[in-house]
């Protein structure tokens, strides 16, 4: 079976925690929206009348279900591609940890949209310093510190043990990001999560995961993402 | 079995969605952090050095499982007390749903913390009146305007057809939320939603929610949780 990734063509965003995990699943997928025709297709699913239309990208198309939201989308790959354990109790876990990257995702993206996602950066850059602010001095401590202190207790090779898991994959995603746009921030902050930038390179070397990093469906970084680099707020 | 629900004891927050659920189920449920000592059992459980430590509450404590997130604590709850459909599609479809909700509930926390969730409101008033002013202009179109169009598609009973999932007691939650947190704003948008209104009263009048709604057991709103009311944002 072919799956369709639909998601927004120029960026990594919500999708390339999707992405992600059907490159190292070998997965074979098309990204309709990077395609000929592809973003008329997106908009058309999700205004179609009746059934189950997704509220916004990402959403996979696999066989006949079409399923929305990126934390779900993980929870019926993970299973189908070996990228998440067996039992129902492993697999609420791992999900509740995706659940919590995704509350950490959204607190990224208020960093430069803290009045709100339908206003300009441009519009709202005091307001982003200040979020942004408190985001290092508060938030990534609390979320970064506890996938490490996860790490830590677990042997520090994945985040539930031995095996690569989609949670792996997304929180190499979010270090990457992280890198990206905040680079003095982060710089100074990886000394607290040796854990974390090791797995991080644990990720970066999976030979499927390396020849998708170093290919054009890697889409580079830029501000139009979730993660964005603004020099001011970068202090 | 008895479920151990764990939440903050003084706000609906985020763990009134699991509430919610248990009281329809007829479920047998301690809400721990609203005894004795629970507030200190519930700390020991988050610091617990090992094993699988939520990130934050609400967590439910069901036999040997502890499971975090509220979406995922429903996807749980739902399929073993009929508030989810049985097969896998529908119940991935009911879960996007409801982690579309989710979402909402953020952007509905951040029209009063537009700064972030550790500044006080007093520090960020000026911020939370745009963003309040973003959030009713864009948002609550957006995401109600959504729950709408599925609940006309669907026959307007339940937003997934003629039976009652933990989606609608969500949905019953929101609409019950912006009308205490934003009563004038809230009562001009109801024209819009004439569906979601008449679930509101549906969920409302079910019986063991009716008895629940009227019981020492639901905490009232205020100031402290989720849906706050501030006249200021309430033009």
């Amino acid at each position: 079976m072919r799956y369709e990734l639909y998601y927004w063509p120029g960026i990594q965003g919500r999708g390339e925690y999707v992405r992600l995990v059907l490159e190292e699943a070998g997965a074979d997928y098309v990204d309709v929206a990077r395609t000929e025709r592809g973003m008329a297709a997106m908009m058309r699913m999700m205004e179609a009348r009746g059934g189950t239309p997704p509220f916004a990208p990402p959403f996979l198309k696999a066989g006949k279900l079409v399923i929305g939201q990126t934390a779900n989308i993980l929870f019926y790959l993970g299973s189908r591609h070996g990228l998440a354990p067996k039992t129902e109790a492993a697999r609420l876990w791992l999900h509740q940890l995706q659940l919590t990257i995704t509350d950490f995702v959204l607190e990224i993206h208020d960093t430069h949209h803290p009045l709100g996602p339908t206003l300009y950066y441009e519009d709202q850059r005091i307001e982003a310093k200040k979020r942004t602010s408190e985001f290092w001095n508060e938030r990534v401590p609390k979320y970064l510190g506890y996938f490490e202190r996860l790490l830590e207790e677990n042997g520090g090779f994945y985040v539930t043990g031995r095996r690569v898991t989609y949670v792996d994959l997304s929180l190499f995603q979010i270090v990457e990001g992280l890198r990206y746009a905040f680079p003095k921030r982060m710089k100074a902050f990886e000394r607290r999560i040796p854990g974390l930038v090791d797995l991080r390179d644990r990720v970066a070397s999976r030979p499927n995961i390396k020849a998708y990093l170093s290919s054009d469906r890697r889409i580079t970084f830029n501000e139009d993402g979730i993660f964005r680099h603004y020099k001011e707020l970068d202090l």
